[in-house]
């Protein structure tokens, strides 16, 4: 597994002439450590120093959130490994024969099939990267001030971790011919895109505002 | 050593309610995840495929960058364990003796001088990282269109490893009270984040472009 992996060889990995482990783990990595930075945060805010100041309502939020950022480490930390199998099944379809009309059809739905499996792993990645983004909004305006800066590094890994998932989602789905589906991802790409660039300016300016 | 942990377990680390390592840590390593899928792209590139179609001039560059992201690559792995103890000495100071006028001063310029090291490492993660971005560009334009979305997310951790790093150099200046040194850093700070954003919409405008 990728994953137990240590850093240094993950980096290795990267950069060989391999294409696995590529854009699409880095993407799932970015994702797990800006949730992991932003729990972080609620670790040396939530009960500590002058926590009892913040509203309860935002009390609640940031306890809420925490648990919740708990579980997007985890759900990223599989992507890592998910995303470099992802290709297989393209991979192999293509190895299908193609002598008869019969094997033809078969082999294209395949094709088709493994290249649906291949953009949902960076889009279940993209979603759970702006997943974090959202959550991460109420860290950076009650979180504790002297970890601001890792609010703000959390939420530019989150937000990398989204726009480059899209990435992959959009390279692969240019090799989707059903017409309705296509429609359908280009539409869920564009608007998290916009929702996650929207997040992050608003959550920047914040830890921006905080910083001076 | 971190790097030297499994990417589950540094992710952890991040995690816990230790301030290190925390986002200064997680900015070389975006940084050298950046600069590792350039190169990446680079091996997927140099000598394959229609290699000799791009023009000598760039093949050279591609060569030369390909080479330079190699070390990039070690010299921010090397931040992510430097970034984790450089505010240490920061920490001893504060816990110099300062019952006599002399200790105050001692004290006093054992804590600038431990400022000043602890933002000098961030500040160098952030100029390899703008280092990565300069030579990402050709990558995007000539690198093997197949790994063009590799070059995107490689653009934009190198970005992020830039901004994150420069959160930690400006949180420690606001202590240091040389002002001559401040407004230096300052101008440096602002300055690379102006050019490493020009760069990031530049690369990444190209890498949509060919995505498309």
């Amino acid at each position: 597994m990728l994953i137990e992996k240590s850093v240094k060889d993950f980096i290795y990995e990267v950069k060989s002439d391999n294409p696995t482990p590529g854009g699409g783990s880095v993407s799932a990595l970015a994702g797990s450590l800006g949730a992991a930075l932003s729990n972080m945060v609620g670790n040396l805010t939530i009960g500590k120093g002058k926590y009892e100041e913040i509203p309860e309502e935002k009390r609640t939020l940031l306890e809420i959130n925490q648990e919740k950022l708990s579980f997007l480490i985890d759900d990223l930390l599989s992507i890592i490994d998910e995303d470099s199998t992802a290709f297989d099944d393209v991979m192999k379809a293509f190895k299908l024969p193609k002598s008869t009309e019969e094997e033809k059809q078969i082999r294209s739905e395949k094709i088709q099939l493994g290249y649906k499996k291949a953009l949902e792993v960076p889009l279940k990645c993209a979603q759970k990267c702006l997943e974090t983004l959202n959550l991460q909004k109420v860290f950076a305006e009650y979180g504790n001030v002297n970890a601001i800066t890792d609010v703000g590094v959390g939420t530019l890994l989150a937000y990398s971790g989204l726009e480059g998932a899209l990435f992959n989602v959009t390279i692969n789905l240019k090799s989707i011919k059903d017409e309705e589906y296509r429609e359908k991802i280009e539409k869920a790409v564009k608007e998290s895109l916009e929702k996650g660039k929207e997040l992050k300016e608003e959550i920047l300016g914040i830890v921006y505002k905080r910083l001076s």
